[in-house]
């Protein structure tokens, strides 16, 4: 991608980065033992590890139906921030940022899963952010993807289905308004100061799945909302490609 | 408004509405006789009764600053829907949708207001749906700008605070692909089978303070977002309009 | 009602009204769209929305039983009082008062119901307090007996039952002692300074079904008991009158 | 007490006793050795441990003032009953009968009590049923009353308070209409089977604290009213000779 | 037994007892009348009912396989204690010490239980402090295995089943190091001073079936636990001997 | 360590382990960025984050002394098993397993710490355990000894206090009965097999802080338990050369 000649003039971020520059982005699969798809992914100093588990049994309210669901859970280690927060187990219920966000994720997997295709039991994504720096909502479902699919793979492999469910590559990122400036991937030292904060979810087909943008500060313009599209289109094509690397697909 | 070529051929509503019409929307000031604002808010079928209620006090984080609060709660009714939900009060908590939802509400408000003009105080915002017909989230931001107004047309006249703390005029929409084209304030009939569905929050001024857009159904494309951004934009304009009318204030 | 000598004599009320005189009572039908039966109830200032819902199930003790339920939920809206109280939804638990007032509410209706006529279903009745001005739970039953006396009639209309489960009329009134007299229909001025609060549940047979009266301030005595209880009788003649008049039901 | 011929002629009682007779009662005071008070009182095989304790401090809404405040709570061991009920610690709430039960005990408590004289501090009564029977929140008031008594005289007997808060006696007790006619001090067979089911509370004074009384099976009438509370009355009186003998009171 | 010199030469106890020696020990059976198996358990100033209650069903994870279960609920009277504790009911959840407790009491009692000689229903033994003065849960043990005693009695009796479950006695005590010396079964002057702190379960066979040695102060030698080992194995074959005089049975 | 004759001939275990061999220990400091102290301590696949926080607070009970305190939190990775179990934070509680664990860390912790020393701050232990294969407490208590040292570094070389409160060394290792054979370090495969298991705490210095033995099925003798703690006792001397070498500290 050629920088654009706003991009080139925008004021330098914290970390050095450019304003179109992802963090060093990492995908381990296999990171635990138990799960049937486990990924620890790092986007720059924000480390999530996600999991998918298979269950042979389905929710309530498809009982009877030969079709199957995906659902995800958020948490973060109670030191994964800068300041110890409460953990959730002990005070007894999820925060609502903790809500959306686990609603978040179900949503975005769901968006490239064909449910019937999974036939009638539960893909279980947990995200469990140990390090938090900005943007765990995007590494959450970026890591997801690519424990999913891997779980995918075991029901493949041992012949429970014949045909993928997974129709469609997905990930997230976020990109807000820093100093007056269009940015990508917010670190926390910009998301703590940003004026809007975007959360941007699409296919690996160019979809946009989800589109999800905030005024912390100032109202933002079409105009800039425009530029955030354009540079998340970016970095999710960035995003997509170290997902097929880390499992090992080629092509696009 | 002049309709566009677009809007003119998209498939008919099941309402009969035009693709860029918005329900009757009706505000009814002083609803309920306790609250220092309280609004009836009407889209079509979807009934909210928003209050903002004042309290000399500020949250635990805020203690010792000089500087007030606003947030927001809501709630509907068992059977302001359809079917009849669980009371949340008996289940024991919140869904993740009721807090997604007082979350955003509260965001929305707060983006229009002079936090540090309102004094060491809280605005709780309580919207309650009586009965739900799509545009919940929606219609209660847009009522609940009215009782917030109201509440602060209390504190001015009774000497509390010098000057407003209300920086601008600000409501919402909700827009999505039905059918394949772009419609504005989606009804539940039509929120139940869209493709995108997407809440927009704008201000007086024309600003964004949040967009929301998840796609249902097929992932959406940026053309359909730009339509759609559009559609909302006209929507929030006349909303605007209307608070304006209940509230006796002139001019643009 | 011919007023007895100690009424006439009685101290003036702050609402001007005579000692047996009760507030203005409306009952408007089919105030929401979506429930089998809805009703908006006022006892002059105070307001509730009582609404019955039939569900084709009944609870776990009923089971494999010919025999349908009926139970009833209660809520207030946070701003519905002179100050805000606290969302019970967002406390996660509803407080000893609603407990008690929900109960209340599903005996006094169950009294009048056949629940073998009923079939296997059950009633949900809810009643929501959108503006307090003391009485809401004698509201809430008066109001909620029509709700369901709707919904059965859409039971009838469909062919579901053959007979109508319901066997009498119920209302409920609340009496006291104010400033050394009884009175009938204590609104909130009242309630929060009377000596002796007494809430009564009658049959349109004359019977009664509930009567709990606690002397907040001096012990009552037997004639006092007496006198309330037969202030009570009025009231609740007159509120079912009301309930037939809303029905469209003719003679005694 | 004479028997009035409708009560000579009433049906025969599962357990033999006269329509107008108590069960055997009797109050064991310092049961246990802790509390400041602490009695075991039996109303025939119903049991209950009932203990009051001095905190020194009062609740929020009290503080600052020179006031004290007495509450109550009631349980019941999970096997005190025929079929063995959840503990209620381990589902995590209170049932509404239970809240309904200790809201009854702490205001007839308090309807004897002048909290003024109490000073700063709270008396927390606990009644906890370790056998049940039938009439569990009527021995309660009845036992907590004298467990408050003996708290209170060990203020006395300390200094910390020159008079006493209590300013009468109070005690309760059920009545009913069994197979017709009515009876004093209902036992489980009888109050698993009657028509009507009233609680009184009554001060040493004759006065009227509290009366709930609710139509089980059929409604009752005015007639019926006046025979249970007369019932209740001389029970109520032999309950307070009850307490004073316990308490080794002379006189009236 | 025979005092070891060590023994003879430890310091005083507060209650004036032999390092050695239990307190008054008292199990009375039937003492409630609705359980299958009913026990009041004394040790000194100690006591606890322990009922056990047979129900006709098992948990979940038992679902369709012939074998029962035992499971264990302990609760304390909230003035069971020295001060006022809050009642766990209220609270909403137990604490993490009444957990600990009641998962000890359930192993202890299945550790002699042939769950599959149960049959297809579970044991509901539940242990209700009604007044503490340390060793709460040693108590619970040992009287709870009479009342689960009592309970296999009504079953074998009734026919239900052919062969008792009961494998083995099983009883628990306290030992401690207080000021130095090994003592038994400390009570609550003891326990709220001593350094270390064991509880020892143990079968009728002299077999241990729990040990939870706590350095409350300074760490124990291996030389001490093996004396505290040796003082509960004594201990413990009195309670067994205790146990089987209550319960009428002759010889080891 | 030269294995006795008993151990030599013990059957082979799953891991091909010798009896007394514990598995590979890793523990890696400084391995999230942002608490004072953070560990990943592997005792083979199980694998636990453990973190030290620091807060300049006490809790309540300590207000006014001069005196800090440390508590431990417990958690699971809802994947960290074989089966993914239920997330505490969704269930609303945290298992009696949850509590007792995080119970035993911080009695473990305290009983190395000298609480005056640490001034008015609490130090915060959180284990959470990402891959679980047997022994996650033993492997939480000595990797969050670590933590927590590096947690008084900070505080010693900010200045905040000028001597170390830790007092000693602490760790912990499981043994068992497998296969009728003692074992040090049971892994998954053998905790969820053995007869007999043990989690043992000792300080540096050889004293013991905790024994928890359960016999899981038959019950253990004298000389089992002798054996165990024999194990349990070199087996703690090779953690606490680790946790030495790990802090970089020499000698004994």
């Amino acid at each position: 991608m050629t920088d654009s000649p706003l991009l080139k003039s925008s004021p330098p971020r914290p970390s050095g980065r450019r304003a179109n520059q992802l963090r060093d982005v990492r995908i381990t699969r296999h990171y635990t033992k138990h799960a049937e798809g486990s990924v620890l992914v790092e986007f720059g100093d924000t480390k999530v590890i996600c999991t998918a588990s298979i269950a042979e049994r389905v929710p309530e309210f498809l009982r009877g139906r030969e079709q199957g669901w995906l659902t995800a859970e958020y948490g973060m280690l109670p030191r994964a921030t800068h300041t110890r927060s409460d953990r959730e187990a002990a005070r007894g219920k999820q925060t609502g940022r903790t809500q959306e966000i686990q609603r978040l994720i179900g949503r975005a997997l769901r968006s490239v899963f064909d449910l019937n295709a999974l036939g009638a039991r539960t893909l279980h994504i947990d995200c469990d952010v140990i390090q938090a720096d900005g943007g765990t909502r995007t590494a959450s479902i970026t890591g997801a993807f690519v424990a999913a699919h891997d779980a995918v793979g075991k029901l493949l492999a041992s012949g429970k289905i014949a045909k993928s469910p997974v129709k469609d590559f997905v990930a997230a990122i976020s990109v807000g308004i820093f100093e007056g400036a269009p940015v990508l991937d917010l670190d926390y030292d910009e998301d703590s100061q940003c004026d809007t904060d975007m959360n941007v979810v699409m296919t690996g087909a160019g979809g946009f799945v989800e589109v999800q943008g905030t005024a912390e500060g100032a109202p933002f313009t079409r105009d800039e909302m425009n530029e955030l599209i354009a540079l998340a289109d970016s970095g999710i094509k960035a995003l997509i490609l170290k997902q097929k690397e880390a499992l090992g697909i080629q092509g696009v």
